[in-house]
């Protein structure tokens, strides 16, 4: 099955081109101001690198959000777009679920985290082993809130992560963890998974409803 | 420090552009069969999204292997040109060590497999609690032979272990766990952080060395 799955919930954006197990094509690009014209540029570049086109691709995965506003509507409606053009269907998935998972097989569970603005979080947690299983539910709620919920050693992911690191460290001690730099943005090519996912679950949710 | 890592390690390609912790652009490409051009297409294309030029990075990284014999030493003179060219350091690092780090904060060891052909897999054993520790030094072998050294729950990841997937399984039973489908392919935006470290142990290994 062949998926162009796109992530706009953070500053960063990707788009991924996958084919049953294998990654064909990523591009990501972090800080995109016009969101709205590179994204299909970048929609462009994986095509092209896979030399692939729209008619090629089977179904179309975009990440739901929690996440920023407006990016996360831009990604969901240039999938729409693309799906409702080219007669293909789309899925979506939690923008959690998907920073999660670059951490799969994680020794504890982790705790993805976007910074919401106005001094909240936007926040998981997750156990990892496999495909991500939710032990609390997506939310948003001040970072001291949502960690007092937390017990135990736990891996932190996230710009949230970065941005609340001494409150986390505070609220935690030594049983808070973190995850390696280049983790703490989501990817397209992960995402493309939990979009398989739901692809062979649902066989898509309808596009009105994304 | 901004960077700019290449990996060619394996069939797919990738090039990274790194400032500090953050990962600014990336550039995956699977299976290029003209890899020579498609690198420095690659280049490009991550220097204009991030809206830099060669003279704003501080420093190059590339993966050393073992990997694809060829396709390591395009990727190696690559870096090389453009070093030169720039004026700018370079270093390297172990592809296997940049693959072993899809699974950060892993819950086992981690065994990355390169199919090295001829029957042999590039392997290694490290630990992946924060920066990878070697376990096992990575070296070429039969996957019998160097599946008989490891006891006990280890992940799996890389091409070599979806090739020698029921290798695995015989010789290791339930303890033989593997990656998802998108960890098995490394990427130079995790052996930037690598590069990082390198940089800041030895300030560049010499051109003539890499």
């Amino acid at each position: 099955m062949k998926l162009l799955t796109i992530d706009s919930s953070t500053s960063s954006c990707s788009v991924a081109l996958t084919s049953g197990d294998q990654v064909v094509a990523e591009h990501f690009l972090s800080g995109t101001r016009t969101l709205s014209s590179r994204l299909l540029s970048s929609v462009d570049l994986v095509l092209q690198g896979s030399g692939l086109t729209m008619a090629d691709i089977d179904g179309l995965g975009v990440a739901l959000g929690p996440g920023a506003f407006t990016a996360l509507r831009v990604g969901i409606a240039t999938v729409k777009g693309l799906a409702l053009a080219a007669g293909k269907p789309a899925v979506g998935f939690s923008s959690l679920a998907m920073l999660a998972m670059n951490l799969p097989w994680a020794s504890h569970p982790v705790c993805p985290l976007f910074d919401a603005r106005k001094g909240e979080v936007y926040a998981g947690l997750y156990r990892c082993s496999g495909l991500p299983e939710a032990l609390i539910e997506d939310c948003v709620a001040p970072p001291r809130a949502f960690l007092a919920q937390i017990s135990g050693p736990t891996i932190f992911v996230g710009e949230g992560a970065l941005r609340y690191r001494e409150e986390i460290i505070a609220a935690l001690g030594d049983d808070a963890l973190f995850a390696p730099s280049f983790a703490h943005q989501p990817r397209a090519s992960v995402g493309a998974l939990l979009a398989r996912c739901a692809f062979e679950g649902t066989h898509g949710i309808p596009l009105a409803r994304l």
